[in-house]
């Protein structure tokens, strides 16, 4: 479209179209709340009949609020938002998002094409209908579902894009959970005006966004290869994730937001020749997103791991097997240096070929030495580290002791740790310091992967 | 073997012998206090130099020993174990686990074969060496893992054999995060007299154990095809996961614990062939258990999904589709019952094809109608619930009076809520009544599959 979408990401006022007077839990209420309490937009509430809420003046028309407004927010009835899109026009409103449901989805596909055709020629940007919208922090954040029941999020260098806003949401909470932070997360619904296409590349020209992770049901038309000629050209990677793969899935789908799921097949030869990524299950996606954002641009091949556990080791390397990913050989002559460094109490039970498996009884130091004489070596250019954290030689030092060989080597690092509450501590050491920790050694190959950059 | 492992997994005295008088970190030392404090097998330490320990005698031999003693827990240096197998069975211990390394992964070949020699023509059971034995409780827990570092373990009736000490820890911990109940844990090691066929064969009489998960790397001579007509006859389901899948695998498997991992494409074309499952990722084998713990016995064909999000039903369609599992599409005059039952405020919104959309504006009672619904029907035998805990309409006695359905109707139902701190409310809601929970659709689907006994 090449709309300019600066106003609905960032915009400095807005407008809640629709908040009840009568009903706290309306969903326009719920954002109303949210943006007044949580956001930098200054945020008016619109309602006909004007009045108060919670002691604000609420606005009867856009056309009364006493300044200019960025952008708008819609929750009322479908068949009243055409008219309010012409407000927003009429009164020079930079964007809108429209929440409400009720169109296409609904069979009702003439007042979704009003809205398109209105907002096309008036070269408005509208995200919507049927969406969650947009959360982008500080500025804004219109997901109706009350900030007690979701994790807040970090701020950080990952967007998100989504047809589905369940799925949204599900991602968000992972990735929060694994330390992630988040630049933008966009619902983008029935893609009336706005589809995938034009928010990647919005995200593209977004200095806050580093990675692009997009959930995607369907095209439509031919907005499937356009989607992929605008990620094969992107500065950033685009990790895809699609559903409606098979016949079941597609009548899901379809039933869903009325979309054409399309051939899988054909998805799959166009994505694969595309720079983009496919993630093939939630695991993946997150694995992907959370390790590209840590070590956005940064290109690997050789990979070293160590671990305490010969089984952990086996499991990796049959993990990173047929990838392109090579786990070198380390030359006889580095094996007895690094076992002149070792603690003497493992030196004559560990292993240094790769997988250095440096044994159960191993400790902090001999982690240390370890990832250290790596890092130094010409022909490893990352290390795949699984640790286990109920090893009586491990202390919680240990995150921030390898995390700065990190910094001063400047080669990647992944990290395996199981998770429960009790290890948190480990885990925090790493993933605070910036290194990303996967819970099972499937999502820690996954990882390596994604910064070899290998197609998966 | 054919040997009698009862006095191994339930002892009533144990000796360990090796505990040290100088240094409480010894693995001896752990293993002594864990079993005084912790298990019920009266417990006696073993140092030849005799003398105190905490205030307890020690015995400078197990002939001093003033009851007749079950089981012995070897932790000496590897030469010395022979001679401690000798006087064992001289005693008439009943059977030992060798903790001890320095056997064949340190190329004593030698040592090992007298140790198989002995224990095999005294008709002498022992598990190891190079292990970290048996966790059995109430009776005995030879891990020389501190237990304030490991999580503690939920009685129940998953029995885990594995040949990777650490793989079995971590799995341990990951099935007790699923509130997933364990009976017996068992690391073999170097399988010098006892493998996992023998452990097999133990656990298919054992009352508490329902499902048996094993991790292999690899079978000694021709156990391999003795493994798989061993877990063909038995009365529980058998997961395998195996690592030394690929060449990269199959190296790092043999300088761990120097077996032959095998051809991985005979392993599978016999296990496919067999009535094992296989897991291909650590998260399939932590969903077959839990959810094989939960429905012991249950086979399912037709699934209904139940969901509050297009997304999570297209995903889960997907993933279904192709694995003999229906989602029977729901008749017409059923659609309309249904649409009948729940709140108003859905009754236009919601999908009632199968997958049932409820949409994010359903609540606790939109669920549990409908879930009601389809247990009662004849077509549909098993539930799949994808639950957002976001949602503003789902309260967190949701599980319980789901869980209640579940019992009156002895259907099986298998859940997906995202993982976080914040959802354990729901979360529990379910576990704590028997119901299983996964943390990704796919999680849930792989539960979904394990039940309906496909082959995956």
């Amino acid at each position: 479209m090449g709309m300019n979408l600066t106003k609905i990401f960032k915009p400095q006022t807005m407008a809640i179209i629709g908040v009840s007077l009568s009903n706290p839990f309306n969903p326009a209420n719920v954002i109303y709340n949210k943006n007044r309490h949580h956001c930098t937009a200054e945020t008016y509430g619109v309602n006909p009949r004007g009045g108060e809420l919670y002691g604000q003046k609420i606005y009867a028309s856009i056309s009364e609020i006493p300044v200019p407004v960025d952008l708008a927010v819609i929750s009322v009835k479908a068949d009243f938002v055409p008219q309010v899109i012409k407000e927003c026009i009429k009164f020079g409103v930079g964007g809108a998002i429209i929440i409400s449901g009720g169109f296409t989805e609904s069979g009702k596909q003439d007042l979704e094409k009003e809205i398109r055709d209105t907002a096309v020629k008036n070269d408005f940007p509208v995200i919507g209908p049927n969406c969650l919208g947009v959360m982008s922090y500080p500025h804004v954040d219109t997901f109706f579902l009350s900030r007690e029941r979701l994790i807040a999020l970090n701020p950080g260098n990952v967007s998100l894009i989504s047809q589905s806003g369940g799925i949204l949401v599900d991602q968000l909470i992972k990735l929060t959970q694994e330390g992630v932070g988040i630049a933008r997360a966009v619902s983008i619904g029935n893609k009336a005006v706005l589809d995938e296409v034009d928010i990647l590349e919005y995200l593209n020209t977004d200095r806050d966004t580093d990675v692009i992770g997009i959930y995607v049901e369907g095209f439509k038309e031919d907005r499937g290869r356009k989607f992929i000629e605008t990620a094969d050209s992107m500065k950033k990677p685009v990790i895809i994730i699609k559903s409606g793969k098979t016949p079941g899935g597609t009548r899901a789908v379809s039933s869903h937001t009325a979309s054409i799921a399309g051939d899988y097949t054909t998805f799959c030869q166009v994505v694969a020749k595309s720079r983009a990524i496919e993630a093939t299950s939630e695991n993946e996606f997150v694995s992907f997103c959370e390790v590209l954002s840590n070590y956005p641009g940064k290109r690997v091949t050789n990979t070293c791991i160590i671990t305490a556990s010969g089984g952990h080791g086996a499991m990796a390397s049959d993990g990173l097997y047929d990838t392109g990913i090579m786990i070198p050989e380390i030359p006889e002559g580095d094996r007895t240096r690094l076992k002149a460094l070792v603690s003497e109490n493992i030196r004559d039970i560990a292993s240094f070929s790769n997988p250095v498996d440096l044994t159960g009884s191993a400790g902090d130091i001999d982690f240390v030495e370890s990832v250290k004489f790596f890092f130094s070596t010409d022909y490893i250019d990352c290390v795949l580290l699984l640790l286990l954290p109920y090893l009586p030689g491990i202390s919680t030092d240990i995150g921030s002791r390898i995390s700065e060989l990190v910094r001063t080597f400047k080669k990647p690092l992944v990290v395996y740790i199981p998770h429960v509450d009790k290890y948190d501590i480990f885990i925090e050491g790493f993933e605070g310091n910036g290194i990303p920790v996967a819970h099972s050694v499937e999502g820690a190959v996954n990882m390596v992967k994604a910064i070899a950059g290998e197609k998966i």
